[in-house]
């Protein structure tokens, strides 16, 4: 009885359903034996097909270590085929990805267009208008934020530190589904459609991601073998993550280098290329797509901006960018600390918490109230340009007219809400300013929001609007321009607001690439050397003031991620890899029985285990993954092997013909039995066993089963898993870790296996609570490795004497070395 | 007498000056011990001064895999306080860059006018014009070459190669000398200045380099410590690469994803900035210098081009573009193809090959004498545009008029080289053609040439001009353009120059960050779409026909690079550590003798020698850098000791005051003995000693040393060298190589050294050499790794074996294992 319903237990963990409930998975599982396994009275089809199911598994939810230790083999099989498959895939990645954020783009605009008609369809009556203006976003962002939560809450902000997650090897296996994927489609749009100040390119990044994720499984589902491959499948990620930034922008190149700085440690440069392929290839489509709809007459940026070509700007008016991008890092900075700060706030706040826990809509729906209600523009939103969306105000901000002096009017030929930032009562200063603040808490506030969002180009376009307040400054302070010469350039401050959007979101995000970005969005590279020095003081600002906005995410939402060693952290580089790691180390031996193995399966949770050689000697052998094991106590106490034996007891008592009984029938407790007879032979035949076989006898050769040593032959075992030594430096360890992907390592001295290193255990010490919690941190030079002229004393001493011990030990010469224990303590010493 | 002339000889071999003459140095070991070590009568100050000298060199000539060993102790001490220590270096390494380039570019210009000049002067007689203008380059080109022969021949070509291989770990140090700088400098200014068809992209990295790591030395040489870092100077010259990208083309982004993608593999995201920075600050200075010198008004692009913004290109014309991005790309193919036809044509012509090594300026100066003569503008150049230098055909090429339709003619206000192509009987498009192929194959050719050279500005011009041709011929079909709609939109053939000069140089240097290039080198980024397009395209033709020229120099020059590991090399996948590594490892023993240490470091050349624990366990304790044993070697034999034991015969003999005495004078046969007496104190002192020690005493005190066992007290041991087990297979290797930059690494089986595996063998493992010597291929799937359910026969039946065997032997629990050889055989076994 209980071990048949152990046997489901253990089936549920074998495949990973942790969350669903047992009789659930009980009953389908009953319902699939039904159908597929009771047929041909031979267990061996239905063995298999559990090893390949097995497989499947081990296929999709391998630990990234293994990964790296099994890649090799596996890339022998598609590498030899795989060019002409990349392509096609890349295309259609891109195709995919173009139509989507197309679609969706048009969702978005024809939402706002809503908003719009409905405001100004009832400007007759305020209050109406007003509750229009604010009962639109407020049902929108409600509908968002529920049904994200509904059907995936995963889908719920950015997505880019997710991403960055999984390329670093992490399973996140929620985050690549279809169901986050219609999720954030649809939530995405109707936040996007709801005129909040949020943004699309973290979002797009997970979209893209997810395409290429689903894409994958479809082309495997169809094509089999090649798209399984796990390695391809993050080289496919990474150029996914390019597709989405080059989408929302329309710029490939700033896309790729954006989704490289964004999400990679180290980038290996062969991938290089189908990132570029993809995302121009996309943003081809895109808009190849927005030519065929007629809004445009051919492919141009997005923001297209007409400075003038033969003087952009004077050399004299650089240290003006250079103050603009000093000060967009450290309100880059302040941003992101802003953002931190509100989700911590509310976290440790305890009523709001609970409040917040309960009635999970209610916050964004106060969210957008707010915030809907400043912007309402015959209110306070008429001195903040409310009525603008995200990509009027952006157009309005780079254009190339001056503000402040209306005379100087050049030739411009596309609309233009320039009106907006216009108030006949206040200075267009005032209006720039009020812009800038009041957007800045409300993009803080409204990335916060459970909806699938960004907050890049929120923060674009506070950049935008800073950049345009310092150009008008200027263009006031010299109205005719800097030159010294004859010839009159005016300021222009349109290339202010292109450098303050690129300073900005670089200083947010810690990238220096949203200076190309910012080239392909205007189509215009003529401000490339203020761009790219406001970018790069902005960085260096703000990346010595906090971690950039992913990062910060990464760290709330505590995800699995290593963080990068910091600079000037002088006692990290004194920690080993012995003051961190574990040294109970879950192993099985050579001659371990079931039993072990299925209690070692019950008790611990680590997807791979340490095989040594035996308990006594601890020689590290290799590693095996959980599921190898779990299906090898399948196999050993499966339906084949249980069939077999009820073969046998027939045999023993004389009758032949109960060949299809199902052996977790045996149990009547176990709610996986009785829904499985439909023939009346069937029925039969197992109340023949039943009256045969007991449960006791059934319980016996369990135990008997359970007692028998583990039989590795049928096992993948990994003979190479990482090694680190004891003294391995932390920082060593955390390049490797970062190089490699690594998600564990083991620790040996000498062969034997001392303890294991996970990523958990690195990050506590990087992130300093080792220190804290009493690891010894050794002073300064005080290892072997660093000795020199300058050992120590007492090591040189020890190591003195055990050479000369060694020596008196092996010069006799003895045929076997002396014990092989002592020797490891003795080695322990000479290596400390 | 012998044992002197050793000591000497090992000392020499100690510094590392192999290819100094043992009398030479002799000399100056004599010089010096006179002036420093005599003095004080006490050894130590000498003995330590030897140290302190050996860890300099050691410092300097460090293998990469030591480098990666010893860095986080490293790191310790420069993280700290490098932030500003960086910004500053980089600061000045863009500043004397700029000023490099800037005067460099100066000079060219001067040289190009002068020839010019003398052209123009001589107007009045065909063959004195015609002796002038063949003559000047072959003059310079010559000097050039016998100059940079003469003064570090490291300077030939481009130096990009060198820099890969550089950047990859491997140590060229001549390659990065003042000498080499000298030479680049100056060679590079006169090739360039004689107007032949070469490139100074790759020598402008090369020199950025040299800067850098001559600022190293420098600042290094002021402030100490910080600079003298190893992993700091790899990190500044990946961004001095960057710079020298960034300030020949004025084109910082472009320039450091250029450097990028031709010289990493894996790119550490977190160096990025500096690169950025760096080239950003260059380009900056390099354009204000322009302004400064009033050549230009303010900063802009280097070649300008005015292409209309509002409908740059049509839809329809994108198949144009495509096919011009393959013809590219086949075209790169086949100029690589070329180059390296050529070289190796004269390498195995024995004739010419003795020739040439005879009289190495003949070369250069023929091929100049070709090319020049086929460029005589009143000769044959008249139909291929010879007057023109390379910065004023390009000009000319990225014109935004139409060539064969004079009509077309809008409005442009700068000097164009329009006429040049223009000949009375000729049409535009023989010219075109003419162009292209005569510089083809004079490109070609005069890349080959021993002067400091690039190749990539004549193939960008080159591409310009096939792209040129391509865009008249689209003009010439459709003279009202493609578009359908009313308005007429001429086609641009200079956006076809633009597209044609990015697709060429991608397909030859294998990058996509050619296109950036472009944008920035013309300030225009309307034409992206096609630029990218076409780069693409020609990319992926021409990876698939030819390595990058970058690559097929590294192969001709057979430079220590490790070669990507191919597509669709199958048998590669089944190669594994066992089958290539060297199994005859050289190692010493925790009880080695000096003497052994001295016969290991007289026979090997390897730089870090293997520490076992002894000749029968073969247990691997850690690895010693050759430099660490040299200096223990000479702390038995050296000074130190002569002395200590010269004063113990001394005393033995009653006599007290000849302290000072050299115990190298004891051999009146040594070459170093006669020279450094010059006080009477000590002449009479040695006459004593002389008289009490004979030689015979000298002799047997140093073979008593040297049987004497190691004292491994004082040398700095790495612990941790890496390891790879015999299974590990050869793209696992090649992988781990990359990513960790090693030079070798052991091979272990359970502990026991059984192995090493070097870049060498990798190399020909890769290049397939392996497979061709008689090395088992296995057959796929046959290995242990990969069995699943496909596990052969005889596999599953020996694992069987052995676990049984194993259970047999350590079920009777006894407390040690039987037999430590045994037990490591039957784990070979496990292992395979």
């Amino acid at each position: 009885g209980a071990a048949a319903v152990f046997l489901c237990l253990s089936y549920t963990q074998m495949y990973g359903r942790y969350t669903q409930e047992l009789g659930v998975y009980a009953k389908e599982e009953a319902a699939r034996l039904r159908d597929g396994g009771v047929r041909d009275g031979g267990g061996l089809r239905r063995s298999t097909s559990v090893r390949s199911r097995a497989a499947d598994l081990l296929e999709y939810e391998k630990d990234p270590c293994a990964k790296c230790q099994l890649c090799a083999s596996r890339c022998q099989k598609f590498l030899i085929s795989r060019v002409g498959e990349d392509w096609i895939f890349l295309i259609l990645l891109g195709l995919l990805m173009a139509l989507v954020s197309w679609v969706m783009d048009y969702a978005i605009a024809f939402c706002q267009e809503a908003q719009k008609w409905m405001y100004a369809g009832l400007d007759s009556n305020l209050l109406l208008q007003y509750i229009a203006w604010v009962t639109y976003p407020v049902v929108l962002i409600t509908f968002s934020a529920g049904f994200t939560q509904i059907l995936s809450p995963q889908a719920v902000g950015s997505g880019i530190p997710e991403m960055k997650t999984i390329l670093r090897g992490v399973v996140l296996k929620e985050y690549l589904t279809f169901k986050t994927f219609v999720a954030k489609v649809i939530g995405l749009t109707c936040a996007l459609g709801s005129g909040m100040p949020l943004g699309k390119e973290g979002p797009f990044v997970h979209v893209a991601s997810l395409c290429a994720a689903l894409l994958s499984k479809f082309m495997a589902a169809l094509f089999g073998g090649i798209f399984m491959n796990e390695l391809r499948n993050t080289e496919m990620l990474s150029a996914a993550c390019a597709v989405g930034v080059g989408c929302c922008f329309a710029a490939p190149i700033g896309g790729v280098l954006f989704s490289i700085e964004v999400t990679s440690t180290f980038f290996a440069v062969r991938n290089y290329w189908r990132g570029f392929f993809a995302a121009t290839f996309s943003a081809f489509i895109f808009r190849v797509l927005a030519v065929w709809n007629k809004e445009e007459e051919t492919i141009t940026a997005l923001f297209k901006t007409r400075f003038r070509l033969d003087f952009p700007f004077d050399l004299q008016e650089l240290p003006a960018f250079a103050i603009l991008g000093i000060a967009c890092g450290f309100g880059g900075a302040l941003f992101v600390y802003l953002n931190r700060l509100i989700v911590e706030c509310m976290r440790k706040q305890k009523t709001i918490n609970k409040f917040l826990l309960r009635k999970r809509l209610v916050f964004p729906a106060l969210v957008t109230l707010l915030i809907s209600t400043l912007t309402f523009p015959p209110g306070f939103g008429q001195f903040m340009a409310g009525q603008l969306t995200q990509h009027e105000s952006l157009v309005a901000l780079f254009d190339n007219r001056t503000w402040c002096r209306q005379g100087v009017a050049e030739e411009f030929d596309y609309i233009s809400h320039h009106h907006a930032w216009k108030h006949p009562q206040v200075n267009v200063f005032i209006t720039l300013i009020l812009f800038i603040i009041m957007k800045f808490w409300m993009s803080a506030v409204a990335t916060t929001m459970p909806v699938p969002c960004g907050a890049f180009m929120p923060v674009f376009l506070i950049g935008a609007a800073f950049g345009r307040l310092v150009g008008e400054i200027m263009a006031t302070m010299f109205p005719d321009g800097i030159h010294a010469d004859g010839s009159v350039y005016p300021i222009v401050p349109g290339g202010y607001a292109v450098v303050g959007a690129a300073a900005l979101s670089g200083a947010v995000t810690h990238t220096v690439s949203t200076a190309v970005i910012v080239f392909e969005l205007t189509g215009q590279i003529s401000h490339i050397l203020p761009v790219m020095i406001a970018v790069i003081l902005a960085n260096a600002v703000a990346q010595s003031l906090q971690p950039s906005l992913y990062d910060s995410i990464i760290r709330i939402k505590k995800l699995p991620y290593l963080p990068e060693l910091g600079m000037g952290h002088h006692e990290k580089y004194n920690i080993r890899v012995e003051d961190i790691m574990v040294r109970d180390v879950r192993f099985i031996t050579l001659n371990s029985s079931y039993r072990d193995l299925q209690e070692m399966l019950l008790t611990g949770q680590l997807k791979t285990l340490a095989l040594v050689e035996s308990r006594e000697s601890m020689i590290l052998l290799g590693s095996i993954e959980r599921l190898q094991l779990q299906s090898l106590l399948s196999l050993q106490l499966g339906r084949q092997r249980r069939l077999e034996y009820l073969r046998q007891l027939a045999q023993d008592n004389g009758t032949q013909d109960h060949l299809p009984s199902l052996t977790t029938d045996s149990t009547p407790s176990s709610p996986c039995t009785h829904t499985h007879s439909n023939t009346s032979t069937n029925t039969n035949a197992r109340q023949a066993v039943r009256f045969l076989v007991s449960t006791q006898q059934i319980a016996e050769w369990e135990e008997q089963q359970l007692d028998e040593p583990v039989d590795f032959k049928n096992c993948k075992i990994d003979p190479a898993p990482f090694q680190l030594v004891e003294q391995t430096s932390l920082h060593k360890t955390h390049t490797i870790f970062s190089l490699l992907g690594l998600d564990h390592a083991y620790v040996t001295s000498m062969g034997r296996l001392v303890g294991v290193v996970s990523l958990k255990e690195l990050r506590k010490a990087i992130e300093g609570s080792v220190t804290v919690t009493g690891v010894k941190v050794r002073p300064p030079l005080a290892s072997f490795r660093d000795c020199g002229n300058s050992t120590s004393v007492s090591e040189v001493t020890e190591l003195h004497k055990l050479c000369i011990r060694h020596r008196g030990l092996s010069l006799p010469r003895e045929p076997n070395p002396p014990d092989v224990e002592e020797l490891f303590c003795q080695y322990n010493i000479f290596f400390f």
